[in-house]
């Protein structure tokens, strides 16, 4: 093969934001579109200096671009560090031979874990489309992989990003499933559970397809986006951390496999599992509880789904040498009052402060879910985790531990509110039987939730609750009068509550 | 709830062209990202005048846009008819309620008409983007698609498109499954069973995963970009068309479903049926013969394989009290010499043409599914078919007809040949024992087919030849210096050829 000179080309700023999608602009008559026969859509390399990246190819023409320039949205500009005249180079994308796999997988094979670690490696690379990963979450996804698929998943998944290790026997760590709006007990159990003498550094995840995750809910109130040093700082000086995780690349391809989950609004057992055992085995966890809400409308419905669940969960963890414990709690309606990463962290500031309008439920779940914990660390005796957990909340020890946290990761605020609410009243008077957990969170989210911290909903009834026509049901917050707007016109269409009449 | 006035944005051409998806421009802090709460990739409904599509946005700061400018992609502006200046109203993109049935899907579960219905008609409105799309798929391929679900999908492909009838008790098919490069039998088909009087109004497709389909040939030939009343006149005509379908609005959703399989190189049996049933329902035929080459790197490689299709597709096609008859020809190497849009249409040329070069697997394929279609349609006996198919090409009956098609198209013209060839040369003496299809296609692929109709691939030795080393096995055709080096690196590295020492 001749040698081959790629056609050299100089950086223009254009400003075009496409979120983490990389796009290169480039004009239709550039000498390397001709030369290379790239059109519009085309997936291509691109170079500057020592850094590159795949991205997608828009064409623009005059007076835009001409015929030797470049430009490159926001997030490929960032990552390749381009300024202004810097020699962009653009060649064909290398073969993606992984996505072999992929199709192999689409049509039902079972594939191996060199296949699987391909895949996982080149989508933690950014060199698969949102269209390639979501073939392949959806070709995992209802139940298409088997044990040792999900096996080889975490472990190419862990093989991709840093992995810590704690000079400790035990870590603790908790985790929840998900699907049960303002479920948000994982600060008060790190604050109860690191009291106790446990070593706890949590790592927590933005929202999937939720209105909030911990990671959103705690940079409400602290800074969460620490690096691997300054994690280890914190948990030295308090036994605890409340980070987000995607800040540490542990296992950095589920944050873009989360990206497409996201926007599909759909997650697997196999992703859950995956997802949620390769990011604490590389954040160097011993012992993981893990809240499973099961509920008609929760994201584990049923019984038999649990115990699906857990027992892939359990033989995928032994794998790992990590210690597992699933907890069943009530999945049937929302837990405490807020849902939106504001509104939850008002929730959970109540609890840890012990003020008399906390919400029951939420300090209960905490509380019951610490005592687990402690005892499954070796903490507590059988029996008596629950009472200690609780002497620590009662006592300030918890509040005093959060502040602390809080304090070595930056500092303590606490949250403003929305600016645009608006009640959902019940349409007839009677008892509350129903509640639609997957609505609510629908609702909180076209309000603006997570984007917009201070959005989602604020609760006013519970399961059981009489209520009088016209009583408000739940507060829809927004921070934009359109997101108001459009949540309160789904809400009206999508009734998540069923009151019967008395 | 209130009326609701949204800000009107003026828009601004910057001429971006990113190929079909539509994008929205919007400067970061105007007015209705504010209001509405959008960011970068939010998917949005845009309208000028009466004619709205969905988006997805990226953001712009100045001096490209103002804040109350808004500019869209070129696919976008051209659907909207856009205009320096006009009125852009942007508002919340719909709830997209269909993507619940893809999550079922997805999960396993079967799902019904009116869930089919659902999804189609978002698709084939450009509702979904490529991603979602590409769930979709990924979800319905590898078998998991049942039966009904199958008719429920076909019927919602026809539904949302034109539908042909013809005054005919008769009306003549033909399809092939594909996978085999160079198998371009159906010009010469259509040519020979229009010359036997019967009705034939060919609609094609473009190349899915292929480096040609019989439109992209077709199109090197003649003018294939019919309306309905064109197609009309060519077949009141001549008996027959070769038309492309996608200009037709003939099941519009599949062109769109179409696309994403040929980003990802998939398809599936249930895709493949409703895909091929609802185009030739809706084009009003009566007797479709199907051509499934079987080989062990074509897209049928097994009789097992092509068992389940063929029971699947003759359920499928009753139910729209279509005839189906599917022929298993001999799918183990490439059909004729010429693989790609061009160099296939050569091959078509020399055996309607009746030249001493031409192609004899290609001429003696045409003759065989040409004599089964006559006889399965009624115009010649059983056992009969195959001589009379004969006689009307060797008498030139055919290349006359074909003439007669592509003058009524709008005149035939005979295609060019590539600026760039490099011959892949055997790289020992000996036997041909093996040749991969596949190859063959990724390296016509990745030489510009069909993209460039020019480019491909020429076989220049087949199953059981005697070579020498040096010779050459198959010569690249590029439009592109950087695409022939590409693909020739690819060729290097993934023999297609198998060569046995002798």
């Amino acid at each position: 093969m001749l040698p081959y000179f790629p056609a050299m080309l100089a950086f223009k700023p254009l400003g075009i934001d496409t979120w983490q999608e990389h796009v290169i602009y480039l004009h239709p008559d550039c000498p390397v579109c001709g030369a290379e026969g790239f059109s519009a859509q085309a997936r291509v390399q691109v170079r500057i200096g020592a850094r590159t990246l795949i991205a997608t190819l828009n064409l623009v023409g005059s007076p835009l671009l001409h015929t030797h320039q470049a430009s490159l949205s926001a997030s490929a500009a960032g990552e390749l560090g381009a300024r202004e005249g810097d020699a962009v180079e653009v060649t064909h994308a290398p073969a993606l031979e992984s996505m072999r796999a992929v199709r192999a997988k689409i049509h039902g094979l079972v594939i191996d874990d060199a296949q699987l670690a391909g895949i996982v490696t080149d989508i933690a690379g950014e060199r698969y489309t949102e269209m390639q990963i979501a073939a392949f979450l959806a070709a995992c996804a209802g139940g298409r992989m088997n044990e040792q698929e999900v096996i080889g998943l975490t472990r190419a998944m862990i093989g991709t990003g840093e992995q810590l290790r704690w000079d400790r026997e035990v870590v603790a760590d908790k985790h929840c499933v998900g699907g049960l709006p303002g479920n948000r007990t994982t600060p008060i159990i790190v604050a109860i559970v690191a009291a106790a003498g446990l070593t706890i550094p949590k790592t927590s995840s933005r929202a999937i397809t939720s209105p909030a995750g911990t990671a959103d809910t705690m940079e409400t109130l602290t800074r969460v986006t620490l690096d691997v040093h300054e994690l280890r700082r914190v948990v030295e000086r308090t036994g605890a951390a409340l980070a987000w995780g995607g800040a540490l690349n542990l296992s950095p391809s589920d944050d873009v496999m989360i990206r497409v989950e996201r926007a599909l609004d759909i997650d697997s057992d196999a992703q859950l599992i995956a997802s949620i055992l390769s990011k604490k085995a590389a954040a160097g966890a011993t012992h993981v509880l893990i809240d499973v809400p099961v509920g008609p409308t929760a994201k584990v419905r049923s019984e038999a789904d649990l115990l699906r669940l857990e027992s892939l969960m359990q033989r995928v963890a032994a794998a790992f040498g990590l210690h597992v414990m699933m907890v069943h709690t009530d999945g049937a309606q929302p837990v405490g009052r807020g849902i939106g990463p504001a509104l939850e962290a008002h929730d959970v500031l109540a609890v840890l402060r012990r003020e008399a309008h906390a919400p029951a439920d939420l300090r209960h779940r905490a509380l019951l879910l610490s005592g687990l914990l402690l005892e499954f660390c070796g903490a507590a005796k059988t029996g008596e985790g629950q009472t200690k957990a609780e002497q620590i909340l009662d006592t300030g020890v918890a509040w005093a531990r959060f502040q602390s946290v809080c304090e070595a990761q930056g500092g303590l605020t606490v949250p403003g509110e929305a600016l645009f609410r608006r009640d959902v009243l019940a349409p007839n008077g009677g008892t509350v039987t129903t509640v639609d957990n997957r609505r609510l969170a629908r609702t909180a989210k076209l309000a603006g939730a997570p984007r917009h911290p201070v959005a989602g909903i604020a609760m006013r009834a519970r399961l059981g609750d009489s209520v009088s026509e016209g009583d408000p049901l739940f507060t829809i917050h927004a921070q934009a009068s359109g997101e108001l707007d459009y949540a309160f016109a789904y809400a009206l269409a999508n009734p998540a509550f069923g009151v019967r009449c008395n």
